[in-house]
């Protein structure tokens, strides 16, 4: 293999490949990135058997090979070199590396032992707007589970549902969903979180559509020249939406900014009890108030006015409402529930995206 | 106690104070900060028994007193509080706290529980401009040693030498002295490199002369209305002027920024072997070149052009030569040195500033 590259174009295709590859997993190659000439193209990828990122970049192919290098050793090192043209040779499993000022030589291990990229050969296929997906998944990652015990929790679920696009997720304590598109094609995918983080990681500041493509065991996404296959989780999906309450007793509008701060003042005061905060509506006060007890510590009443129908409280895990507030940009919000033992909703102008927080005893 | 104050006083008085209030020490008060009225002032202070910062803020004092109330606490409460009064009342060991839209309780304990504040009642004290101290202490800090074992080697030495007040640290394997201002008085001070890093952060930005004074046991540095006191470590500190070469065979002199990065990529190939790179001064090359090896993982050379006297090669650590490169903030700097075995210089324009590596063995 001998071949010329960017600095920039190798660097950005490690920088999108490279997290992938895991010193900590028991196959030692895969803390390598597999480098392979395609044409007039470099492929860079990487697997760790559940996820394959590949990214193929343009470069002056001399003679076409393939190599695999310590992923980490590769990206700290490119990602240090100033910009322009690097010279890449193969020697045996020996990359050299020569720019102006370095001469470098890193141990590989030849491709042949790294493990098949796992394909999609056919399978339904749509496009969405990157700038819709990342919203959307952005939003809604943050309430899967991280708990390996029920392994349908730690997935997004994309699905269709009266002709509109979905994704949701859900802990058992939150859930967030988003509608994103119409869309005529039948779709039930359950994607693991952290495939939908690497996934919101290449997608980066990118305007390019987002090609999807999918069997019943995998999903590829395409965006641009890189490409990410991931497993689906099996198993079948709670039915949320009849958990959703479709009228409210109480209901409170405010700024998401004044609700920001007066949960994260209150809660200072709810690290002894794990968070509980409880969230007070008054119509005839025109407020939301929230008060947090620590025994040792000391106590804490915050309010904001609002807009308020109804009365009634509600205690609450005050980081699932900071949570779920980081992500509904807008500027106001508005908080509804029935009584203390149903669930709360969150909802911004933005009516396609909805936040529920599950009451805690108070 | 009944008071009134800004937010912005008693949030920049906790900020420069809670942190010597740790929940680690083995006195629970010490994990609390001292709120106590002096005359129409509120002192906020705290202590870990070596170090002690005392800040003196303005207020409206309606009846004096004093508590103590947890210090992490009190910090992110009143940092998250919006900018204007706060009302702060004391009832029994309940300090009240109530703004606008907040009204908070937090449990404290008597200050008569409290440590007394250690005290310098007479001793030397000289003046020295905030910005000449704070870039002299950064510059040197760096090269202290957090090996207790050796405690002197965990200080910063100032002292006066031919009428100069320099400022030094060594762990042994490094060295960096700065002189500062000419002084008439004898200083010999060994102060603990934890005080000047809190000394670091309490200067801040500031402008205002340090006012020092000091006796036989302990130091106070008096900026503003900041009061940070230390104990000096016991011990007679290394002469270490010996051991500084007066001239060098080998000198090579290049922008830093150059040195930096082939530094840092050679510190890539060198983390097998503790970080060793072996520095190379070539005069007819007119170059710097550095190498690593990493036998399994591959190995670099970088270089990078300079004006270069004589030649030779010596074995450092990368990461000394990063961190002297780091707080060198000048455009070109020096390297010299006298062979594999004796120490190596770091200098720059700024002739006031030096820096030692030992030599690693190769």
């Amino acid at each position: 293999m001998k071949l010329q590259v960017t600095q920039e174009n190798l660097n950005r295709a490690l920088s999108n490949v490279a997290r992938v590859a895991s010193s900590r997993n028991a196959l030692p190659i895969l803390s390598n990135v597999l480098i392979k000439t395609v044409d007039n193209r470099v492929c860079v990828a990487a697997t760790n058997l559940n996820i394959a990122i590949t990214h193929y970049i343009g470069s002056k192919v001399a003679d076409p090979g393939s190599i695999t290098v310590p992923a980490r050793l590769m990206q700290d090192f490119v990602s240090s070199l100033s910009s322009g043209v690097i010279d890449v040779e193969l020697e045996d499993t020996k990359l050299h590396i020569k720019t102006e000022s370095y001469n470098s030589t890193i141990n590989g291990a030849p491709a042949d032992d790294y493990p098949v990229m796992p394909q999609i050969q056919d399978g339904v296929s749509w496009k969405v707007s990157s700038t819709l997906l990342k919203k959307a998944l952005q939003q809604v990652v943050i309430a899967a589970s991280s708990d390996d015990t029920r392994p349908v929790l730690t997935g997004v679920y994309f699905h269709t549902y009266e002709g509109n696009l979905y994704v949701v997720s859900t802990d058992s304590y939150r859930l967030a969903e988003r509608k994103i598109i119409p869309l005529k094609e039948e779709v039930s995918l359950l994607i693991p979180a952290t495939a939908v983080q690497d996934l919101l990681r290449i997608m980066g500041d990118s305007d390019q559509p987002v090609l999807v493509m999918h069997d019943d065991q995998q999903v590829l996404f395409t965006i641009g020249d890189v490409e990410l296959v991931t497993r689906l989780i099996d198993g079948s999906y709670p039915d949320y939406r009849k958990l959703i309450p479709a009228s409210f007793e109480t209901s409170a509008t405010l700024p998401r900014s004044d609700l920001q701060n007066i949960t994260k003042v209150s809660s200072l005061f709810a690290r002894e009890s794990a968070g509980s905060v409880t969230l007070e509506v008054s119509e005839p006060e025109k407020q939301v108030s929230i008060r947090s007890v620590a025994s040792q510590l000391g106590e804490n009443t915050a309010k904001a006015a609002a807009e308020a129908t109804g009365e009634g409280s509600i205690t609450l895990n005050s980081r699932y409402i900071l949570d779920a507030l980081n992500v509904i940009a807008d500027a106001n919000v508005t908080v509804s529930f029935n009584g203390k033992l149903e669930p709360c909703i969150l909802k911004s102008q933005d009516k396609d995206y909805l936040h529920v927080i599950m009451p805690l005893k108070s």
